[in-house]
């Protein structure tokens, strides 16, 4: 199988199989039983990953980190080397309700899927849309669904090009599950991989944190908080192409979504073999959603973002890429939060304002289950 | 958004667009709530697709037809027409019970999105694998499901390169519900369309019609009737490269899934304009299907196969063909089963072995739910 992607990116491949190694062989999966967990994003979720599915589907294209695959389209007739790449990835959207502040699982399905795509520096080209229906929909709820899907690949320019619908019997689903996958071509010339990632580099974050999983949160349990927290769903591929114009020394993009900032800027550390080191008052959040997370016991750090995007950069790049997120509209509020270091290796600190500074860790377990 | 498809298939735009308005005319949803039949792939598929989907999603490569879409995969350094093409697909798989004679959830959902890229004329490169588990799920039953994913991956040589795993609480999914999506290389020179159909073509099937959708029904009813039908599960690319270096001429692939051989021709009489006719003695059916059938009140014609195509070649072609399906060991009982008509325009006829001939119509309702 890997004969076919073996031109890809063959100075990366030695050092992905041995970082896999190593952490299959640290994985070892104890839970006789899926749990809530093992969807969160957070830890469960990567021993899942790291113990059962990386060992099974073993091949270059599949790290278990990106959030596109990146293949040549080897043609019957091109030679293969000359062959143009393309980026594919895949997003299943459970979230509860179907409807919040700001969005609904449509919106959220065409955005993210979008996201995915972007971070690995493809321009999407198109969408699939994939339902599951539970028997006994309302069929205005599908169409509102179905509306929002089709007003959302609108407004990014990316089409939903094929489809496929499956119904199960009332009470084997709840209402609509929606996978959208997505197709996106490479731009020549940019590697975005952790493992280019140095000592010195500077991390960005677009904007506020945490505002979609607090919304999601809000419309679910019809709390009695009073605030207008709204979901920040948005499609970030037109940021990216910014950030790449304005830096193309880019390192590496991801989107904080499941398990929040806290668990990506972890997953980079980890992949890329150093620390991060992020200064908390540097880090955007809104007034009202730090309130509601103190009355939840929430880490805004650990919380969902769906229109946002983490990038670190050189540090000679940060101000110009810093300056492309701002001038887009879901950017407006970027800044720069803090730096890679050689130690603590494999571990993120935050800086706190009185001085101090404590580890940062990955979600465990999950707070909000289906917030995507 | 047409923009970007509008080089790929111009001279059947037009065709298509005004075939699908019709269509879209003629489609009226009088129901207020999914139903299983929704699902089924029958009829009322057809009508969700045709009055709520395609108005939605209007674009060129969509055609809710095809069972995989074709784009040129154009980067932002090619000029669009030199854009090599690569077929899309999706599919989410919902069977129940996860395992029966034959085959399982994993098998399907690797083999059905191979065979949906191989029947748009494309060699599968790469899948995704969506996961939608159940609270609860046994670890064990996972593991059985993503051994037997990456087995049928490895067998067939198209690498799982990327993936997602949502989980949702007890009671709101059932087990494993698992979506492939499926990237493929297009073969230059191969337009397979119902448009190309023309009067004087022959229809051949790849094998025995109905077993894996009573395979299905056997496992999940326990049935006390003595078989030992199993499911054709297969993938069927190589059949299809076979084919067209023997039929190069091939007008049309379709795998005759859910709905069954009886809602696949006549979706093509339909979609070719042409009229179907075949003899019910030469269409290959096992004798304990059959039976089965007869016993159960189905008809061996509207039910699912797994591992089978329908092929439409001219009938100088068709010999040709019918050697290659043979060839294949999923082919050894491949049948020629009729030929197209121009009249009467949209319908199958089935001729009995008496002499007779009835009108063969599409799936209506959902006698098997969850058959994939």
């Amino acid at each position: 199988m890997n004969s076919r992607i073996e031109n890809s990116l063959p100075s990366q491949l030695d050092r992905i199989d041995r970082v896999r190694t190593a952490r299959e062989a640290r994985a070892i999966l104890r839970d006789k039983h899926i749990t809530l967990s093992h969807g969160s994003g957070g830890k469960a979720t990567h021993t899942l990953i790291d113990a059962m599915f990386l060992p099974a589907f073993r091949n270059a294209a599949l790290d278990g980190f990106s959030d596109a695959a990146v293949l040549p389209l080897r043609t019957p007739s091109s030679n293969g080397t000359s062959a143009p790449s393309f980026a594919f990835t895949t997003d299943s959207y459970v979230v509860s309700p179907l409807f919040f502040n700001g969005g609904d699982i449509g919106k959220l399905a065409v955005n993210g899927t979008i996201n995915d795509l972007a971070m690995s520096g493809a321009r999407p080209l198109c969408l699939s849309l994939g339902l599951i229906l539970e028997e006994g929909l309302d069929m205005e709820i599908l169409r509102r669904v179905i509306d929002s899907v089709a007003a959302s690949a609108a407004a990014a320019g990316v089409p939903i090009v094929t489809g496929d619908t499956k119904v199960v019997p009332r009470g084997k689903a709840d209402l609509i599950f929606i996978n959208t996958s997505g197709v996106g071509a490479v731009r020549e010339g940019i590697t975005l991989s952790a493992h280019t990632i140095v000592p010195g580099d500077v991390v960005i974050v677009s904007g506020d944190m945490g505002d979609h999983g607090l919304a999601v949160m809000m419309a679910r349990e019809a709390l009695e908080i009073e605030t207008d927290i709204s979901s920040d769903t948005a499609p970030l591929h037109t940021m990216v192409e910014g950030i790449l114009d304005a830096a193309p020394g880019t390192r590496l993009l991801k989107d904080p979504t499941r398990g929040g900032l806290a668990t990506t800027l972890n997953e980079i550390a980890r992949r890329a073999g150093v620390g991060i080191a992020v200064s908390e008052e540097s880090i955007p959040v809104k007034r009202e959603v730090r309130g509601a997370c103190e009355i939840l016991g929430l880490d805004p750090l650990q919380i969902a973002n769906e229109g946002k995007l983490v990038a670190i950069v050189p540090a000679g790049e940060a101000n110009a890429a810093l300056a492309a997120i701002r001038t887009h509209e879901a950017g407006t509020n970027a800044a720069i939060i803090g730096e890679v270091s050689r130690e603590p290796e494999g571990l993120v600190l935050l800086r706190t304002p009185i001085g101090g500074s404590r580890v940062l860790d990955m979600l465990v377990g999950d707070p909000l289950p289906r917030i995507c």
